[in-house]
């Protein structure tokens, strides 16, 4: 199966015409689909926001040849209707995205400080993703961990980066981060030295790396594990990209750790992402004497719902989830023990279209009668009725009084549950 | 008001008889009152478990010997009798101890680890306390702070002691650790160089300081702090009495800040014991990669209570009470803002002996009928249903539907209540 021509040209011409994490864009595209909605947008008509988001571009984009460009560079573009697109990474951005279309207006995610967060971006889906590299892009965001924190960091945060990076590797799990100086490059160059598999989630366009003096770590990224990106070719990584791509490494990674950073920082940022996602968030102790770890005791101590201590690589495991079926064996073996969240992603797959669009209209944590299922994924209330027992046989969802909700990935079938 | 000659040598001897906190001796003192006791033990008809605890040294002591040498040495013998005992920070001791006489049996604090503590001691107060120094003895334990940690203190926690404890010296606080090198040496420093006062909680006698090398540690405190013990002169800091000790200081600090420990050690022991007795701890992080932050670490995701997280001064200042209230003047200058422990502490003072006993039969957390304070406090029901009024009035206790609580220190009467 492959995506049509008309889709991917249109989805190549959202990705440039508009900033971003822009959550009425996303709505339209949701409700028009990529070609309608590009119509839409070329012809200025559609609705005010969507108008406002695309006036400056939507004459100048060219689709066509973005796509040639990346092609000839080797990257690729994957979009919701592409086969390989990342349903389950992506599906916490889309239940907020919908929650914050639900409640009528945008709310921001609070940083830990408590203040609002300027400019950090809605949780809103990307509209497609570019990326290049050998790894999985299906499977982004099962058992991966965010390893985040500051430029200017230490010698100490460095060596836990790396430290951290390198077991976490080892025990199978894909490291996730940004590509940029300090902390990121440490934790992008212990995954490679352990043979694993690392994720650069870039700001900018692929074939820019950020700062440039990293190229040499992006091109070998490429060979086990992923660039990706929302912006296309040629986009340059400006300061808003940097905070709304943090979104995507909060989605991308089953947990974060934040290593060393200020109070009001990058990672910070990604931090308050995770929580607006309801991903759990580590922060690594260090000196109090340290402005470096400032934003990380800033996490320790956030209220009501602090960061988990993070001391050693165990500890990113336990959050990351799959404990005790860390491979200790020879490097990039095939793992002996299954791996839940594979199992869900394979179980999610073998779903017919509709069973998985009632699926993405579920909830992890909340209880939905079939008939709010069937308002939010926008499938009639008798079909929702009939395919939610098939969910229930297939370990995916739970059933109780109050309703049915998303099973938590421990659980996904009896005979496959790990502990 | 002077204690008579025969209780305070009955405390003597009960202090060297019996190695420290031992419940069932301190139950007997408590129950036949310290002369009558002494007079039993002498004439070997005490109930069989404080003849087990006295037999070995029973027939050799001499107080007046040890009274003549305290002297001597400027130490002097401070009773529970006695005006300047100090009721406030004892009494958490007590209540704790009655409760295990009430529950009929012996229980141990849980060190952090979660595996009860072996050989910590029980929470039982001390029969009397040896003390040399210009300090009030009586006021021990309000608005202080407990420094402890490590004698294999880092460098960085050596200056993170010394920094907080001048800090809190300049505010007024005073700074109570064990004498020991390390951690312990930095903390009584630093409250010394700020000009304030330090008070050295040791686990032998006053006049062999521990270890030797600090004994010009141990004459600097005395000018403005204290020395404490409850082992008379000649005593030896054996193993045991450091860990009965350690309850000491977490009896006579407001809160306690655990700067550098590892995962079992006396600091650790110490925290324990704060947590058993319902006070505040706080831990200092530090580097992942130092075995001497392992155990704030531990404290700090301890489950379900955990440590504070200390990265500052007024860190501990929040813990210890009283904030906003700091002096940030001349050294030594009387603090201009009343501070609420002390108005507390001024009005028990003032409180006729019945009374004291009925304040002392309640409880902070718990609602207490009359009936139920009565036969905590020895007080015949009709007395403390008389008193309790007062007490009300005078803001020391709380009343409800369920009865009457110590009120916390915070809300001592509204036209004092601090913030």
């Amino acid at each position: 199966m492959t995506t049509p021509d008309d889709v991917l040209l249109a989805r190549a011409y959202l990705s440039r015409v508009a900033e971003p994490a822009n959550l009425a864009l996303w709505a339209f595209v949701q409700s028009e689909g990529p070609v309608e909605a590009v119509a839409a947008i070329r012809a200025d008509r559609a609705p005010q926001p969507v108008r406002a988001a695309c006036e400056a571009r939507r004459a100048d984009v060219d689709p066509d040849a973005d796509l040639a460009a990346a092609e000839h560079k080797n990257i690729r573009l994957v979009v919701p209707e592409s086969p390989d697109w990342p349903h389950f990474a992506i599906g916490a951005l889309a239940r907020a995205a919908e929650a914050l279309i639900a409640e009528g207006r945008r709310r921001r995610p609070v940083a830990q400080s408590g203040r609002p967060e300027r400019d950090s971006g809605d949780p809103v889906p990307p509209l497609a993703l570019w990326v290049r590299g050998a790894a999985d892009v299906a499977s982004l965001g099962a058992r991966s961990a965010g390893l985040v924190g500051a430029r200017a960091a230490t010698r100490y945060g460095e060596q836990v980066a790396s430290d951290f990076s390198y077991g976490l590797a080892r025990a199978g799990v894909t490291v996730v981060s940004g590509g940029a100086y300090g902390i990121d490059a440490a934790a992008h160059r212990g995954a490679l030295a352990a043979g694993g598999s690392t994720v650069i989630v870039s700001a900018g366009g692929l074939d820019r790396p950020y700062p440039a003096s990293n190229a040499a770590l992006y091109d070998r990224a490429v060979d086990t594990g992923l660039l990706v990106s929302e912006s296309p070719p040629g986009a340059a990584p400006h300061r808003r990209r940097f905070l709304t791509r943090n979104r995507l490494i909060a989605a991308l990674s089953s947990a974060t750790v934040v290593v060393e950073a200020a109070t009001r920082s990058g990672a910070a940022n990604t931090a308050a992402h995770c929580f607006a996602l309801g991903k759990p968030v580590l922060a690594v102790p260090g000196p109090i004497t340290s402005p470096m770890s400032a934003g990380c005791h800033a996490l320790l101590r956030r209220s009501p719902e602090p960061a988990l201590l993070a001391t050693c690589v165990d500890d990113v495991l336990g959050a990351v989830g799959g404990i005790g079926e860390r491979t200790d064996g020879a490097l990039g073996a095939p793992h002996p023990v299954e791996d839940a969240r594979m199992e869900r992603r394979r179980r999610l797959d073998a779903l017919d279209p509709l069973a998985r669009r009632i699926f993405d209209g579920m909830a992890v944590r909340t209880w939905l009668r079939p008939d709010q299922i069937a308002r939010r994924s926008g499938v009639p209330p008798v079909e929702v009725i009939r395919a939610l027992p098939a969910l229930d046989l297939a370990g995916l969802v739970d059933e109780s009084d109050l309703g049915y909700r998303v099973r938590p990935v421990r659980g996904v079938g009896a005979h496959t549950r790990v502990q």
